[in-house]
């Protein structure tokens, strides 16, 4: 038996996307399930691919569209080309995935100079029936014959000049005549024939038009743009449909609407639409629609109708629709239809809401909403009215919008934004002692780094927004100002950043302010009664525990506690620490530092209580927390150059004073007083103290070097410190009947015996601490998983390891050796353009292979310890397709920064429901 | 029944070392195989055990050696106590491994005052009597009754001192007497009873000594320095022996012997005697010890019956062994036997010859050897007779000896090396761009660095002696000279160091020159057709091949080729392909490189022809070519300078030829004529330059950063100009009927589209190539394995890479994610020193960690394409454990330095022939 490629709209399988193309699988079902849609029939995508190997239309092609052709002639009681009372159809394009625009279409096939009297005659609308003609001559002419629509454009405007038309409504029926014969002479001289007036021959070409849009230039960048690979959509369909004519008098009309408002998500008719008009009219913006509301009392009966279209819609769906329909002297038909795209807070609404009408169930609300478009409502935007132009680009590297002053140092953003100011803070690039500038400022603004640079992830972990690496700014910090193209901005200058977008702009722009709405409060708690995985937040702070408790983590499974150090008055401590010649030194310095830990970790216990709290101990190198060495040369340089001076000033001044006939003053104004001089040498020493300390610390891979738990061996005592510091607030907690959950965690580890010697420490403080508070302690001990030889030796370190928490930043870097800032900067973009890795692994985990050692890790580790918690606390914790894979290895966590909590609970929850269909390549 | 605890050498299993310890099992197995050895018995090491648990001996355990103290009586027909003819008897310790003089010994147990006069009387000898007791009193005193040595030297002396002895021997028998009166005072003092007179009690408390000694400080120390554990050895045996006695006139003596020449291995008798002495005179030194071949003269029949005995150990132990006997009255005694100790030369001869006398069989001679122990033949050594004193000492980084002229860079050691000089290349540190002064050294000493350094593994890789890191040494490169303490070192000033010890000799030491024997050759010839691995060589130089195949590597595993770039004709070709600022100025370059290259790869493939030689594709960043940031600062400074001086005296020049009373020369001399300036001018530019691309390459972690095939992605024109140099060459061979095995090798892949990526390349260039010659080119194209996500892929991999070479250095770092500089000076040692890990991983393979991911690796490759060919190229590839690793995962070769070559291929073979007893943790 042949292929059967063409199916009537009575017959093709509404569900079948894949051989009718979304247009007309759903034309098919609306058929089907007796809406009043124009007959027609669609030719599939099987027949479209064989057109497309063969270079030529299947030989029994056109005769079942005759057959089909007949049926429609036979419903509507036309006859196709006939010069009476003619059939016209559409011949629209549609694959399996909707690529707006990409693709051709034709109206109004099936005029020729014959059926033209004859579409006149039986509209009595002469007007109407060259407009449609000169219409289907450009459009055919263009799409099937290659004929470029300036060759029409330049007739068609000649003529409107000639009878001083502004707009095409002014042409009257002599000018439309002519421009139909100016057309057709163009398309003859064009292509050497003239226009085909056989009707069959003109359908047989759109036919085929259609089918070589697929593969045409639009089509093929946009289905690469977009990831649309063959197994998602292969070959487009050919929908031809009997024309209806919405412009036929005021009892027609023609009209688009959505089910529910899809921009508030609103249960209530939406849609605008036009009377005596057709749908390209609306299109065109020639004339202004009406809101659909405003048809009640114009058509009353028209709009019972669309009443009831649009719930037979919804209930059949059960999705939004987007539909379009026109109605033709009185009769409503239904042209199309498909599921609405919707901003993120109709989505949210409505999801909830169709539950609650019955329309869905809980778990299908759920997976209506892409995760990532939840980032939406989490954050500050630009007033979409925005009309101001961007004046620099960077990189949108934390989503969000801001204002404020502009401040070139951590500083003074500080001091600013202590004074209740709203600062951002620019820099050329941020350093860890820039903490406190970011604790300060609304938003930062860099000219330097990438998307995973030093600001763009402290940003992003609290949820501030940043745009990173606008090279077109030129800041000085010295000048106190930033340059950009011919506008200088001073500091205090007010700029507005989009994150999101990565637009800089002068001026303050209004925000709209995010809105945690009580649907996505009832969505996120539909998600977590779904999902498997345990939603944690990496917090550093209670300010950022309080985020994350109120975006719902279950805990906080990553806190930084150097992050702790680097705040204005820690720091001075932490170099002191460094700097420290001998252990017994470098006690003086840990003895500061305890009582303020301790307090950092109390308040961050009772913020999560009874939530986990998992604290890892000192991670960076040392060398973090000290200027560069060349910022110590420049400091010494300078010191030395003023001492220099102050030194001249007290000689000219003795001079000055043996001197009987010049009267001076007796003592010189600070710094030129010896106290000057004193201050200089103490500066001067320390800056060659810790200049010494900064060349001693040098690593040539710092990535690779003396962190984590290797600094906890070397120097125990920073170890036992942070140790205490943890237990006596959990004793503290104790004291107050505060239920703190604690967890303690150990970064870079790669041998048990590492993880017995800190165990040690741990062991040894907690008796300790027991003893004298007199109370018992609980909690947990765990590591890091970030180092690859720890993934091997899993099995090992979950005999003392009561958790696992994978750090697939660091991890990513060890599994493929690429340094971030290195790679991000000079061939990671390569890399992606030129497919040699789908995705950056820093921001999607790499599943292959950073997932391949998790996997392995997770069941070598519960192979020695039932039960083991198993997490992740990388920045690809947040992410949607990470979380899959998470749940898919069947971890107990993920962790992410607090504004990616939301996300990460409706992820989870996806994961879950959709296990069944998850594969790994 | 009770456990037995006490063996007669009759009855005692001679293979049952763990039992009876060693010197107690070869004494049982002597007694057995009829060799006359003077009556005893052994006390079992399960005893010590017991005794040292319960800290009593076992109750039955006196009991028994009563019953064959009783034996022995019967024996020698003498009675232990008896005052007529005293049984004596030596107590020794003895252990299943050998731990020389780490536990305690009792001779001549069985007198007092009573069996003194029996023994006195017996043997006609007052002296001899009276000179026994006053030795015995001594050893037990300190071993059994813990009186320290001193309080009986303090008599002993004070009695010579007043006779004026000089010597011991000088004391007669009054002296004597009075002094064994003093020593038991002594006793009596110290312990506060008297000297023991049963000898049961001495016998008993003896016994107890030597089983406490086995948990004395030194044993233990000892035991935990050379790793013997529990399942090795487990306490001391006690062996109980007649005492007989070569002091008993001119036809007793006492000697030792090796049954071959310990020192060349040569089948000769070997060893020294004594007449009329004990066993402790010749470790006294007090008197000469003949050598046996006077035997042969002095007491004929005594050397026959010496050379029978010498006979029947080898025959019977078949292997070489150290023995020691005593001829009583004239009757030849053996004591013990044991392996012989022999130096590498002698252990090679031995097996060679044994194999050839049908003493052992190959699979036996190949076992004997420890790979390790041939490093010491084939390297120069130091003269063992050297007398000086080291200056200073550094780290032993690469082995062998040499002597040579100072020269502190590298241009100058070129200059004198060309010229014939032989120099020691001596620097601070040392740098790719110095590779030209390597080639032209003897040896490198360098001031700064590990064994890990630069210098360390590019003299190792040539074979050459280095000292690195010998902080004593100041270096001072402008001055031209080097100080250590007081000593200055002048340019040209000559210096001996010696790689193996880390040693620093002023002026020339002779050195001894390696023997690649014949026997070794044979040994080695026996060890190949064993081994399933095979051994290959890292070369990059014709010169480095020729070696490689000399010491019989078979084929070349890695050949680097960034090495040739560093060639002082090559690198400013490399610099100006690095500074180009577009690919066409790149290939300008790339052009001028291609035949050097070419010529340099026809060179290594007809050198190994037809063994196969593996291409690498560039791997290191680019910077590495380039001088560092400050070095360039500096130049610029230095010329900026020069030119300020240069224009001050062009000026100076023109004012003073202004003034007619002086007369001035027409020109400048250069520099400080116009060229003098224009030179200046070009260098400046040319080092602003290079300041640029330095500060443009910067990477902050350059081992993750963008090298390797990243390298030959951003710039394909790179490995294009390097695929085509390795196929012309290989092109070159075909027409010159050289029969070349070529392989390409792309480094530093992690995604199969890296390696599709260089396969186009490698494709296309094989196609022109291929038409230009009109040939068929043959070879195969592999990747490294050196970065984690590569073991992940090694499936996909194996769909292109026709062969995998494990990078295990690299691969290390990235499993540990330890910096392979940093980890070495920061924190690495201190992890060995407290347990954390076992060895420097980058020294010996870490099995658990690195190993685990390199059999994952190698089962996943093989399961995609069957029979690939797998091999390790990293510097663990040379280590002995390390090979029997490779060989258990099955890999086909390792590839090392030459000079690893000959260590591999035992090692290979000891892995064969020790596969089954191969545990892996």
């Amino acid at each position: 038996m042949a292929t059967k490629y063409v199916y009537s709209f009575q017959e093709g399988d509404g569900k079948n996307k894949k051989l009718l193309g979304g247009k007309g699988a759903n034309l098919c079902e609306m058929t089907q399930m007796g809406l009043n849609v124009p007959p027609g029939f669609v030719i599939s995508t099987e027949a479209c691919l064989r057109y497309l190997d063969d270079k030529a239309l299947p030989s029994e092609l056109m005769a079942d569209v005759r057959q089909h052709i007949q049926a429609l002639e036979k419903a509507t009681n036309k006859g196709f080309g006939d010069a009476n009372n003619p059939l016209l159809v559409s011949v629209r394009s549609g694959s399996a995935i909707s690529m707006p625009g990409m693709m051709d279409t034709v109206l109004n096939l099936g005029l020729n100079s014959q059926t033209l009297q004859g579409l006149i005659k039986h509209t009595n609308n002469e007007r109407f029936g060259y407009d449609s003609y000169r219409r289907f001559i450009q459009l055919f002419g263009k799409v099937a014959l290659g004929v470029p629509d300036e060759a029409f454009d330049e007739h068609f405007e000649a003529v409107k000049k000639r009878v001083w038309a502004k707009y095409d409504v002014a042409l009257g029926v002599p000018e439309l005549k002519e421009i139909c014969d100016l057309f057709l002479q163009v398309v003859r001289e064009r292509t050497g024939r003239p226009f085909p007036e056989d009707v069959f021959e003109q359908l047989e070409i759109a036919i085929q038009a259609v089918f070589n849009s697929w593969s045409g230039r639009r089509a093929v960048d946009y289905r690469r743009e977009f990831h649309i690979t063959p197994d998602m959509a292969n070959g487009t369909a050919v929908n031809i449909v009997t024309m209806v004519f919405g412009n036929m008098g005021n009892d027609s009309a023609t009209g688009v609407g959505f089910t529910r408002n899809p921009g508030t998500g609103e249960n209530q008719m939406y849609g605008e639409y036009l009377v005596n008009a057709q749908g390209e009219d609306v299109v065109a913006g020639i004339r202004t629609p009406k809101p659909v509301q405003d048809m009640e009392a114009e058509m009353p009966s028209m709009y019972q109708q669309l009443v009831e279209l649009r719930n037979k819609l919804e209930q059949h769906y059960r999705e939004v629709q987007d539909y379009e329909y026109t109605i033709e002297k009185g009769v409503l038909y239904c042209l199309q239809t498909r599921n609405a795209k919707m901003n993120a807070t109709a989505m949210v609404r409505t999801s909830v809401e169709m539950v609650q009408e019955g329309l869905i169930t809980q778990h299908q609300a759920l997976l209506r909403v892409n995760p990532e478009h939840l980032e939406q409502l989490l954050h500050p935007r630009l007033d979409p009215e925005r009309t101001a132009a961007p004046l620099a680009q960077g990189l949108p590297a934390s989503p969000g919008a801001a204002s404020g002053k502009c401040v070139f140092d951590a500083d003074h953003a500080e001091i600013l934004g202590r004074a209740g100011e709203k600062v951002i803070l620019v820099r050329e690039e941020t350093k860890p002692e820039d903490i406190h500038g970011f604790f300060a400022a609304q938003g930062i603004l860099t000219s330097r780094g990438g998307k995973t640079s030093h600001a763009a992830v402290v940003a992003r972990s609290m949820g501030k927004p940043c745009v990173a690496g606008a090279e077109g700014i030129h800041v000085d910090t010295r000048a106190r100002e930033a340059i950009i193209g011919d506008t200088v901005l001073h500091e205090g200058d007010i700029v507005t950043i989009d994150g999101s977008l990565g637009h800089v702009y002068l001026g303050a722009i209004p925000t709209i302010p995010p809105k945690f709405s009580e649907e996505l409060k009832t969505l996120l708690s539909w998600a977590d009664s779904v999902a498997q995985l345990k939603v944690m937040s990496n917090a550093d702070t209670p300010e950022a525990a309080a985020k994350a408790v109120e975006y719902g983590a279950m805990g906080i499974g990553l806190c930084r506690t150097e992050r702790m150090f680097n705040a204005s008055d820690r720091l001075p401590i932490v170099v002191e620490m460094i700097l420290a010649n001998t252990p017994k030194e470098r006690q003086v310095a840990l003895d500061r530092l305890l009582p303020i830990q301790r307090a950092d970790f109390y308040e961050l216990f009772k913020a999560m209580a009874p939530r986990p709290v998992t604290i890892r101990l000192l991670d960076p190198p040392m060398h973090e927390f000290l200027p560069t060495e060349s910022e110590l040369v420049e400091q010494l340089e300078h010191l030395r150059h003023l001492q220099t001076t102050v030194q001249g000033m007290s000689n000219l001044m003795s001079t000055l004073r043996l001197m009987s006939d010049v009267t001076v003053p007796q003592n010189l104004p600070a710094p030129f007083d010896l106290s000057g001089e004193d201050l200089i040498k103490q500066g001067l020493m320390k800056r060659e103290q810790m200049l010494r300390k900064v060349r001693e610390l040098y690593e040539v891979n710092p990535m690779l070097g003396h962190r984590g738990v290797r600094l906890g061996i070397t120097y125990p005592e920073i170890y036992a410190m942070q140790v205490r510091a943890i237990l006596e607030a959990a004793a503290d907690c104790m004291r107050d009947n505060v239920p703190a959950n604690v967890e303690v965690m150990v970064p870079q580890v790669v041998t048990l015996q590492e993880l017995r010697h800190v165990k040690q420490i741990v062991n040894d403080t907690q008796t300790e601490v027991e003893q004298q508070r007199g109370v018992k302690l609980n909690f947990k001990f765990g590591t890091m998983i970030e180092v690859v030889r720890a993934c091997m030796r899993a099995g090992q370190l979950a005999e003392i390891a009561e958790f696992f928490s994978f750090g697939t930043n660091d991890l990513t870097q060890a599994t493929f050796s690429f340094s971030r800032e290195d790679a991000e900067n000079k061939f990671l973009p390569l890399y992606i353009e030129h497919g040699l890795l789908r995705d950056n692994p820093f921001e999607v985990l790499d599943v292959n292979g950073v997932g391949q050692l998790m996997a392995m890790t997770v069941e070598w580790g519960r192979k020695n310890r039932a039960g083991l918690k198993v997490g992740i606390c990388g920045e690809q914790g947040g992410h949607p397709a990470s979380i899959r894979f998470c749940h898919h290895i069947d971890l107990d966590y993920v962790s992410c920064s607090p504004h990616r909590v939301p996300i990460a609970r409706l992820a989870a929850a996806h994961a879950k429901l959709l296990e069944d269909k998850y594969v790994v390549e």
